[in-house]
């Protein structure tokens, strides 16, 4: 950490206040003056807000960002990040210096404001997702830490059009996050022009209003009146089961002649002459370090719980029928003896069986309703604070939050997704429920784990892996009851896979998981009944695939591979088979030093048209994936 | 068409309005039960609402479904198929026999309602979706065909937690659109227990109302007050600027005595004994058949012109530098000579260049604000009404429709949607702006579309490709401006390919597109002063990809491949071309018939970690896909 250049106590005089708030906007137009982008002006409107919260309403120890008792503050608007890096500056955290390297290669004063910078919780830029980030934090503050931390949020006008905004206000009116305070830098100016709403404050409030929070309407840039509005949404905090909106009417490029209010300059950084004379305008450079307050000590006895005490899993006999999502909630029920693991469900626990969790533990169940944006959101959040979060819902609707779990990834928040009801094996509901699309979002998630298990024992085994993998974990899940294969003893773990069938005289090798596995099971049973022997491998790691196994057994069939998956043929377990090939060790044979490249036979059995309802075996025949399609696929090969 | 059993004018007094309500309950059950699934008590729920509407306000032909007069009913809540088919039957479109094909393999009355019936607009069951694109069609109608068509929503109280349905709330208010009624069938059960809400009717109507709608609370099994409501609700379609919302206090399973309000039957259908117990307290069954009023005429002249004259393209200089997202905003504007081309924005027009459409066609430019999924489900509503859309956005911000797209297949609309800002070239903003699986996520859409220019003239013919295309189509564009490569005499069609360098010493074939072709250029130039020849190809159809150019170029190097992607490695060209190869037509050398499969040797250079901020130069080189890295994989693969 740099050393203050001036060291002062928190400003409260109103005087010293604006020349924070004037400290803030000329470090944030140097900082992207210097950078040569980034939005200056969308940092300028909420100065003054920002300003007087840093002086006198957070409580953070900079020293210390993992302090359970620090309040969280996410800028919700992330392109705002000039005033937030000026901010940890004006707290003495970071140099002057280090504040010149906004966007440049290598400093970790990105473009926007990721959890590369210790005081970030998770990364913003796409827009609406810090207040329902926010909204996971104050869950677990309130319903699990049992901490008095407050989660502010700085919120861009142009972001409250988004759904997932409002995803937040209804939860968080619902779970009565009285901790949660928004901050509405209504600047009026989008990135092309006005709002939706423009200064219309009152809409705004009325709005948060019906969705259970409190509200206060305020200009942003009376100082006096943001100290009485934070004052105000503070006291409602200790007592007050509401959330506080607080819509502050501001200016864009507020303080500056030639950028206050006026469009045109969202995202645009003055050049030096400019900036020169911005400065001036502004008053000159200050150079105000502020003594950011501490928290107070967490309760005597205090400690977020991690131990993991060893798990009784659920156990399933080899030829009943299980399915996979049953396993999937045995499961996480027992995990729910690890007291940090969480679940959180869309309104279909019955379906994904996340209720037996919530039978177990109801306390660390959070109800999310039809809002996966959130839920995901919510995970996020429950991340920041160091729990194992599980959710889930139907695959196909996790497609919904895909930008969350995205962006999730870059906020390096360890997720466990789990997405029933895949492929069009679920039957008669037809193809708006079938997720045929979740491999491929899953696998192209920067550092993902993509699981995807056949029998109920194998799926503990993986869910448990799954509560001890970074990252973003997702396993898929089968709604049709299947037969249990493997026994509770053996060991499954993620990047591996299971030699189903072997012999000396396999001709052609096929790779399936989940409910395909068990159509190749009877593929076999009737290629061996004609005499043709067939090695048969569950690929239930989907990410990361195992290559070797994959590339071992390609050789001993000559190349001749049949891959079936109940997914579309893009992006799922037959491209990550190829890919597998690409990037096989080449000890396995590819590439040199393995003998050179090996000759591939594929052929690719995937959903191609648009499934209709039907039961499940006629959905899976119609598409080419059944039995009957892999048998006739395998004798092709070798005709 | 079936013809009706026992004609009837349409019922109007209140024993006759029962009647028909009853015989809706009694042929949802009939048909779930018979299908042995869907669900019959969210039917019942919605029942006199349906029956009311059907008999007294729906303008509906159901011998010309593409009437333009007629009225738009859409069940957002599309898990009450059994209601909406009951309703065919009852207007005498569907037979009593179709009626029980339900959910049956190879009937057109699915689990949830598709497109494939000729009065269903477009598909459900993926909630909050129905309101959104509700407000694509009303928009059309309002400010385009300008008919008096209204558009009837059927809202379920659980998607009222879904973001996107405050997004259409949002959109409807600021576009006032009064020809837009949404009835909430507020039956107080979700899937797994009591929604948010529950029965607080209140709540609704002041969020609604705060969204600038007109609202109304009833109790929704009191046919006088339904009756009542929407002749309120039609006559304030006929003056006013204002969406009316009726909240409809329903019950679930209402009319029997043991589904009626009570848990645990959501998506449960009755046994053949419960179904005749059902049927007695309902009162029996009827075989009322509803005249359902038919619109008026369009006005005399009207018609919706689709007359294409010959386009003015945008022209672009060799060895000029412009991007290729500035082609694509040209060339919309070019396109605006087309009538019924459309322009959707979700506040970025001026970085995706949609602006200058809007420059020239401001009338068919409508801003979505920044809410992706309304913009995405606005786009599925004027495909209904038959008009062209074009929906642009940062690519990363297209992963926030997913959900949206992937039901826009099924709703089987044609959809043209560009994303800009694609993968790390677009340098200083950093991960959360830049697109990295939306290759992936676009490939994995049935029956998709994916370009990924790297020129404007390219772009600019790839962009009226797009116009005539049917399905969902994709068009990745660079931020940063490069050098025009290709004449705009050049022809580039869909599934097409472009070598860009050849000879007969060819040792090694590169694959690249977009941003990476322009770095695969400065490496063949070095790599041809090393006297190594490559084999260049522009594979600007990611999707379909030419697997006959790509296996011919791979036949005459040896198998050696070398494929670049500003994208994760998953689903994105690398795996496009590796499924091309699965795939490649057998006389091009694959498979039997073509001399036997083909043994690729390829290197597959993609972005592995997560990027962060810096110039386009430095992150190309940092994620390995700039020219030096593609230069040495070349040197590599002949070492």
């Amino acid at each position: 950490m740099a050393a203050p250049t001036t060291p002062t106590t928190a400003p409260t005089s109103t005087e010293q206040l604006h020349n924070l708030a004037q400290q803030l906007r000329i470090d944030s137009i140097r900082a992207s003056t210097a950078a040569g982008s980034g939005h200056p002006t969308s940092s300028m409107s909420a100065a003054d807000l920002m300003a007087v919260l840093m002086s006198k309403y957070l409580r953070y120890d900079f020293d210390d960002p993992q302090n359970p008792m620090n309040d969280h503050l996410i800028f919700s608007k992330g392109h705002a990040s000039p005033l937030l890096y000026s901010m940890f500056k004006a707290a003495g955290a970071i140099s002057d210096a280090e504040l010149l390297t906004f966007r440049k290669f290598g400093s970790r004063l990105q473009g926007h404001p990721t959890p590369a910078i210790p005081w970030v919780d998770v990364a913003t830029g796409s827009l609406g997702q810090g207040l329902p980030i926010g909204v996971g934090i104050a869950l677990a503050g309130k319903y699990l830490d049992k901490l008095p931390y407050r989660i502010w949020v700085l919120l861009g006008d142009s972001e409250m059009a988004e759904g997932s905004i409002w995803e937040a206000f209804d939860h968080a009116g619902h779970y009565a996050l009285g901790k949660l305070i928004g901050i509405l830098d209504m600047n009026r100016l989008g990135q092309r022009g006005e709002t939706d709403l423009g200064w219309n404050s009152a809409a705004y409030a009325e709005r948060a209003h019906a969705f259970g929070w409190h509200t206060l309407e305020i200009d942003g840039h009376d100082l006096a009146a943001v100290d009485q509005a934070f004052a105000e949404a503070e006291k409602e905090s200790e007592h007050s089961g509401q959330p506080t909106l607080i819509v502050a009417r501001t200016m864009k490029g507020r303080g500056v002649s030639f950028l206050e209010n006026k469009e045109g300059w969202h995202g645009k950084t003055l050049d030096e002459e400019q900036a020169r004379q911005a400065i001036q305008e502004l008053g000159g450079e200050h150079q105000i370090t502020v003594q950011v307050q501490k928290p107070g000590s967490a309760p005597a006895g205090w400690s977020q719980p991690h131990n993991h005490p060893k798990l009784e899993l659920p156990t399933y006999k080899a030829g009943d029928k299980v399915a996979t999502r049953k396993a999937y909630g045995d499961t996480l029920a027992a995990l729910g003896a690890w007291p940090d693991v969480v679940a959180l469900d869309g309104e279909v626990s019955n379906s994904t069986y996340s209720d037996e969790f919530q039978k177990v533990m109801p306390d660390r169940f959070f109800e999310m309703y039809i809002a996966e944006q959130q839920m995901v959101a919510a995970a996020v959040g429950f991340s920041v604070r160091h729990y194992i979060p599980f959710a889930s819902t139907f695959a196909a609707f996790l497609s919904r939050a895909y930008d969350f779990i995205r962006m999730g990834a870059i906020s390096r928040a360890n997720l466990r997704l789990c997405g029933s009801h895949a492929g069009v094996s679920i039957g008669e509901d037809g193809p708006s429920q079938m997720a045929l699309e979740d491999l491929a979002m899953m696998r192209a998630v920067c550092g993902s784990t993509v699981l995807y298990p056949s029998d109920p024992n194998q799926t503990a085994q993986l869910v448990v892996a799954m509560a001890g993998q970074d990252g973003i974990s997702f396993l898929r899940t089968t709604r049709e009851k299947t037969t249990v294969l493997y026994p509770p003893e053996e060991k499954f773990t993620i990047g591996g896979s299971k030699v189903v069938r072997q012999s000396d005289k396999d001709q052609v090798t096929v790779v399936a998981a989940g409910i395909t596995l068990h159509e190749a099971i009877k593929a076999c049973d009737t290629l061996q009944g004609e005499g043709i022997a067939v090695r048969l491998i569950d690929a239930y790691s989907v990410k990361p695939i195992d290559s070797r196994t994959l590339h071992e057994a390609a050789q001993a069939t000559q190349g001749r591979l049949v891959v079936v998956e109940d997914h579309w043929p893009q992006g799922g377990l037959g491209e990550a088979v190829l890919e597998g090939f690409v990037n096989a060790p080449a000890s396995a044979g590819n590439g040199e030093g393995g003998g050179g490249p090996m000759a591939l036979q594929m052929t690719h059995l995937a959903v191609q048209g648009m499934p209709t309802s039907g039961k499940p075996e006629e959905l899976l025949d119609a598409a080419g994936i059944s039995a009957g399609h892999i048998a006739s696929a395998v004798r092709a090969l070798i005709k």
